[in-house]
């Protein structure tokens, strides 16, 4: 989706790359990042997907970025820190994903984070990042590897470091995965992934499975409370529940107007059991 | 206001465009809508307005928009979405408005929520969105329009596109105003329309009637509780009330180092009285 | 740290220059300094270290801004606004710091905020704002100088204004300092500084004198309750309270997946007192 109605000379000049970042980090860490990052290059777009992943929980930082990477263009760089073991062993990765010419890339430790968003996008070429060329020069502390590891290697990437200077490939890395769902008899099963901040509760059911097992219109049990399954937040009475296939092409548990997580008692693993009634 | 202590060949090779923000989305979804800009205009600047626009509250987000438009440089194209009607028949509208040369733009739901900024500008030219060139490629969903439709038209406007194309011009629209304000015996009479995250309690009430009504230094009532009439925060004691002209042009009550919004229990939409004494 | 892998042609056209904001305002006001910083430099990139600091509490926005500056690039700007006198007589200041070619400069008001940060970089010279051409033109307010002076004047810094042009130099400042921390008797003593986000309490008192007074690994007291000193938060047990130096570099009080602030009781100027044990 090119600007075609601007004149091409305008462009050629131009070159300005994409940094995501993805953290637990609240207020003010994240500014030491992008203070590093513009430091690297100075040109780069820089995109805060959230910062507000409740501590330590990868598995909802691996849902936020694997929601939004298909909407991001190539040559992104994601750099996603979630990262309860920092300043332990663990390791430091940086990721190459997608097709020749539709890569992107991601930065951050070694927990899972990073894999169900990289794995999206095809192929998956995983480095363990050991070449401190790349690192901050002023020192590596032991408590933010975002500032001081994972923001100038991801800054390098984006002004067109080849991936292969940071250090070694691997072949074993920490895997996650959002669980599992499918058809049991008269019950889809699936499990909470993510609650956003509105309280819409997204499952790991996708598009495809819930619509091989009912359709728009029809009226459904969900953990025992009925609720209808339409298109729209609309469609439902204002403060009554509904199902619907969520922007993220997930199953999600809404309430017009409210707060289905609060409503339904349910939280990030939780099970979800919807029958057709 | 221009950069002339800078060689002005520094700045003919760039043409940087701005884009803002205004939703009711809180967190992770406006970073999909940044994603899909920039890959569709990757040098334009984004400017988050707010994300916080309490949910489905039209008339906040257009104040939002309203009180912040005159300090936008012309060309800025302004993204504004609190659409409770997503998914259902209510159109989407883009807006250019302004003097020639200075105009703004406007892209968001034909809700009310951008005329009060628009219609601030001066002349206004509406159209209807319907040519789905300019649309998400792979698809548009039934509940997030942010990403798939506005935030891409949007982005193509920052780049150029002349705004004839998004689709048919059109007359009617939804309209919104900020309700009624005036002097009605020994009454300056208005409204809330905003309260802001620090409580302070902006009224519809302008610079120039309270200005008519009353002076600096006086001694009002304002629904019954006494309050100086300053110029600012620091001419009050600390927690005691006032009433000033904020920064957005309109009668303000606040509580210096306090909550007014608290404090008086006002909140959007409701009826404020100021007395002389 | 440059990005040598890449042609050097491809950057000698794009001279990017970053703007920081540092403040106490919230939602909303900071996207009005946005909006004039663009519009006198379009090409500006914009970072936000924090819009949370609590209001009026010019201490805590002084360290936000002390702790992320050596991160910063040379010619960045800081706009740091946390000024509970604005519209009163105090004065408005820019400050250039810092050695020749590694400067960073800084507008705010002359209230304390931004000295420990600037004299963190070396030399300072300071100027007092006087010249109404690097204002807003449409006009001052009593309430919002951040809008109406400190953004236009930072914009006009970050496009390569002379900043003896905004107005006279001065000697006299309002200073500010971090309080008094040392070794009295057993005991290591200083003062809270600044409590982040996530409830982790940051002292006044530096990395090598904490290592003067003990070694990674030892059992100490703070404020009469038994933590170790470690390297990070992984090296305490779940929901355990430690001491460690923190990424801003001073000794930080934590509680592994907790929060300290709350456990220990502690807020901004509280005195800390450590013993080993």
């Amino acid at each position: 989706m090119k600007l075609t109605y601007r004149r091409e000379e305008d462009l050629k000049l131009r070159n300005m790359s994409l940094v995501s970042l993805t953290t637990d980090f609240g207020d003010l860490y994240p500014a030491a990042m992008k203070a590093v990052i513009l430091g690297i290059n100075p040109e780069v777009q820089i995109v805060d997907v959230t910062h507000s992943i409740r501590q330590a929980e990868i598995r909802e930082g691996a849902f936020a970025l694997y929601s939004l990477v298909p909407y991001f263009p190539p040559k992104t760089v994601h750099v996603g820190i979630v990262d309860p073991g920092v300043g332990t062993s663990r390791r430091a990765l940086a990721i190459k994903a997608g097709k020749t010419g539709q890569e992107q890339y991601f930065v951050g430790p070694d927990n899972g984070l990073l894999i169900p968003a990289a794995r999206r996008l095809g192929e998956m070429e995983i480095y363990k990042i050991t070449n401190r060329d790349f690192m901050l020069k002023s020192g590596i502390s032991a408590t933010f590897h975002g500032r001081d590891i994972f923001a100038p290697v991801g800054a390098h990437l984006s002004g067109g470091l080849e991936i292969e200077k940071v250090g070694p490939k691997i072949s074993d890395f920490v895997d996650l995965d959002f669980g599992n769902f499918g058809i049991d008899g008269p019950f889809l099963i699936g499990e909470v992934i993510f609650a956003d901040s509105f309280g819409n509760v997204i499952t790991n059911i996708p598009e495809d499975v819930i619509l091989k097992f009912s359709a728009f219109g029809s009226q459904v049990e969900v953990n025992g409370r009925q609720a209808p399954f339409v298109q729209t937040y609309g469609f439902a009475g204002q403060e009554e529940p509904l199902i619907l296939i969520g922007s993220h092409g997930f199953l999600e548990i809404a309430v017009n107007g409210g707060n289905a997580a609060l409503k339904f008692g349910l939280k990030n693993g939780d099970r979800v059991a919807i029958k057709i009634i």
